[in-house]
């Protein structure tokens, strides 16, 4: 056991923050910094040289993911890795992903500093364009690198400009030698703002991650047909938005039947001709279903559809509903999540486990190592938005657990001897 | 009593509406000829050319109102007036008011034919600007004329090239001199078609229209916080939409409830920021009711506004609801509407009452003189609409209705005795 407990210095981590969040900064406080911009490169470029600067290592591979390693002691030791993206969303904030990579360098700063050597080497991954804002899908360089799809078809997604992934990378300079996956690791965490509300509500600074929700998107189309609004009796009536209107409300009740870890959103929805006085012929709406449970997620999708199938009878109206994506519930590896719970117990932060509802990179990196995350809390679970915030003493908790997650998975060898037991 | 039942020509009707369909003919069989255009110009020309041929008197007053007049034995009896408009929607159909205006014309056409004089003066009015496509509000050439809102607002509504109606009106040279509302009329029938399916759905040819439903127009705006759509459990959202669709839901049970005279629509939707993933932070949308009965729709109001007013409690969300329109159910002067249930009885007409869902000119006319319409079926119940389209036969018997109610109403001089009783 560390007698001495290290810990990272808060107020270095906030000015790093601060200096990042200038690369694409924007009046309202914000970050647009799109994946594979020049001022992504910038970032990337930023990010390597603090790197280098503590004598890291970098490796990039060929869908652009960053790998930058302080070396243990045992070199044939898989790597513990920690980190997130730095690719913002066209309106987002200062935490969002860049958080999670300078909370990990801080982390191997701080390990310098009590000149602590790890049995295994500890990496700090900064993976490509995680929003999805520029190119579709989210989360591409952690779903390369884990095989949820394949390199050609990411290389091949193109922006609204026509412009494609492979020649962004080569353009700016990070597209790497070293094949995606191909890079051992032993496990991962990633720490990151909550995005959402539970910590803050509960005046808890540090959330134990247990895993994500699955997440069923759905396209919804209902045709009717538009007539008069005055001279059409409601008998008479093929209104697509009235049938609409009661699978949104349906949607909402799943979530809330599901509670606390469903979720039933409608988003998006397009009204035809969308006239005052006109009774909509046609709705297109989304459906988003999540749940913590894999089994909880097939059964609201299963209801979701008998309630559809009702309507249809029911209404006599055309009622469409095609899923268009799906990712499985993933709960975190156990051990990893204990190691989080038990590192923030031991450093005396206020802590409770919560379920992310939102995409991360974790989230694919667990389906090869170990992995999980920690939650900190950001001003009124406000994200993806130019006034996301949070508190720099949560911050610095968070990277705290970081480090001490990071120095038990890693092991401190016998050289550090001086600061151990 | 006419002994011979004069007949107008249904062929005749039919060739002058097509005829007249030519000017501003879309690809689609439509018609699209905005108030005031052009295409409005030629339009009128020719109807006026039309009543020339017939040796009408043509009068315009200063909102462009036309007024053709067929005399009658007694000069100083006032008119026994019908019409409709010639304005179009910008893709709308060959009957939409063409009808009314034409028939009427038949009407003067087959008296002149039987050489039939009538006791009172015969008129065929043509309003302007009755759609409101173009230039808001609707139905404001009769408007003015009544007296609902004044010369000078009329004039000043523009187009969305910022063009005004005073403007435009002077442009194609129909800035009359007589003012508006100055024109004895002793009573007004107006032949349209239905606009809804009801004659059709009834196999019925005449509609005995006995009045026009109230309308109550409302924007409303529910206003909640956008957010992740994952990351936000159920309890802690402020989700507009999912407030929205219940009003929207009570907007179309209001119309249900107060069958068959009830309408409740949601014609008009957007969702702020309308994004998948985002929980709805805003949602504006229109609401539509209508009633027949005066108290009727005070009672619908109360009930939207008193569900409103729970929801708000309920939800804490802020809900604004602004009415934006009001016209107050109109029924038509029974003994004009007696003339046309005896009339399409007396010619072996099917018949049964309706009321008009939409708005007419008729319905302003009957705020100062005892007024009726005449409905026929249109196909499906389509209209305002390039397919809209109609049985030439149904013309026809709404025609012969329009000439026997004005036959009845202009009374038959002596000097047409030969074709009395």
């Amino acid at each position: 056991m560390i007698k001495t407990q290290p810990r990272v210095d808060g107020d270095r981590l906030w000015r790093s923050l601060m200096e990042l969040a200038r690369i694409g900064a924007t009046p309202k406080g914000g970050v647009a910094r799109l994946a594979l911009t020049d001022l992504d490169r910038e970032a990337r470029d930023w990010v390597i040289a603090r790197a280098a600067k503590m004598d890291m290592a970098v490796t990039i591979d060929r869908i652009g993911n960053i790998f930058m390693r302080r070396p243990g002691r045992d070199a044939r030791r898989p790597a513990v890795m920690s980190g997130s993206h730095i690719d913002t969303q066209p309106t987002g904030g200062k935490f969002d992903g860049n958080y999670g990579v300078l909370a990990a360098l801080e982390v191997v700063r701080t390990l310098n500093e009590h000149a602590i050597e790890t049995d295994a080497p500890v990496e700090v991954a900064v993976w490509t364009n995680e929003e999805g804002s520029r190119f579709v899908p989210v989360m591409m360089g952690s779903g390369v690198f884990c095989g949820a799809f394949g390199l050609d078809s990411a290389y091949a997604a193109r922006d609204v400009g026509g412009r494609s992934v492979r020649d962004e990378l080569e353009r700016i300079g990070y597209l790497g030698d070293e094949t995606p996956g191909l890079h051992p690791l032993a496990c991962y965490f990633e720490a990151h703002i909550e995005q959402g509300p539970v910590l803050e509500d509960a005046a808890t600074v540090i959330g134990v991650v247990d895993g994500a929700l699955g997440l069923r998107w759905y396209d919804c189309t209902v045709t009717g047909m538009e007539a008069h609004a005055g001279s059409t009796p409601m008998t008479a009536r093929r209104d697509a938005l009235a049938a609409a209107t009661r699978v949104m409300h349906e949607v909402v009740a799943l979530g809330n039947r599901n509670a606390p870890h469903g979720r039933g959103t409608v988003g998006y929805v397009s009204v035809f001709p969308n006239s005052r006085n006109v009774i909509p012929g046609e709705v297109r709406f989304s459906i988003d279903l999540r749940h913590a449970s894999a089994e909880a997620l097939d059964r609201m999708d299963g209801q979701l559809r008998a309630f559809i199938d009702r309507l249809r009878r029911e209404s006599g109206l055309t009622i469409d509903v095609q899923q268009v994506a799906h990712y499985p519930a993933c709960p975190f590896d156990p051990g990893c999540v204990g190691v989080v719970r038990r590192t923030a117990e031991r450093l005396g932060y206020s802590h409770m486990n919560v379920t992310s509802g939102a995409g991360h990179d974790a989230i694919y990196v667990a389906r090869i190592a170990p992995a999980a995350m920690i939650f900190v809390p950001c001003k009124e679970g406000i994200s993806h938005n130019e006034i996301e915030d949070a508190d720099p003493a949560h911050l610095e908790a968070g990277a705290n657990v970081l480090l001490h997650c990071v120095l038990e998975q890693a092991g401190v060898a016998s050289a550090t001897q001086p600061i151990r037991s």
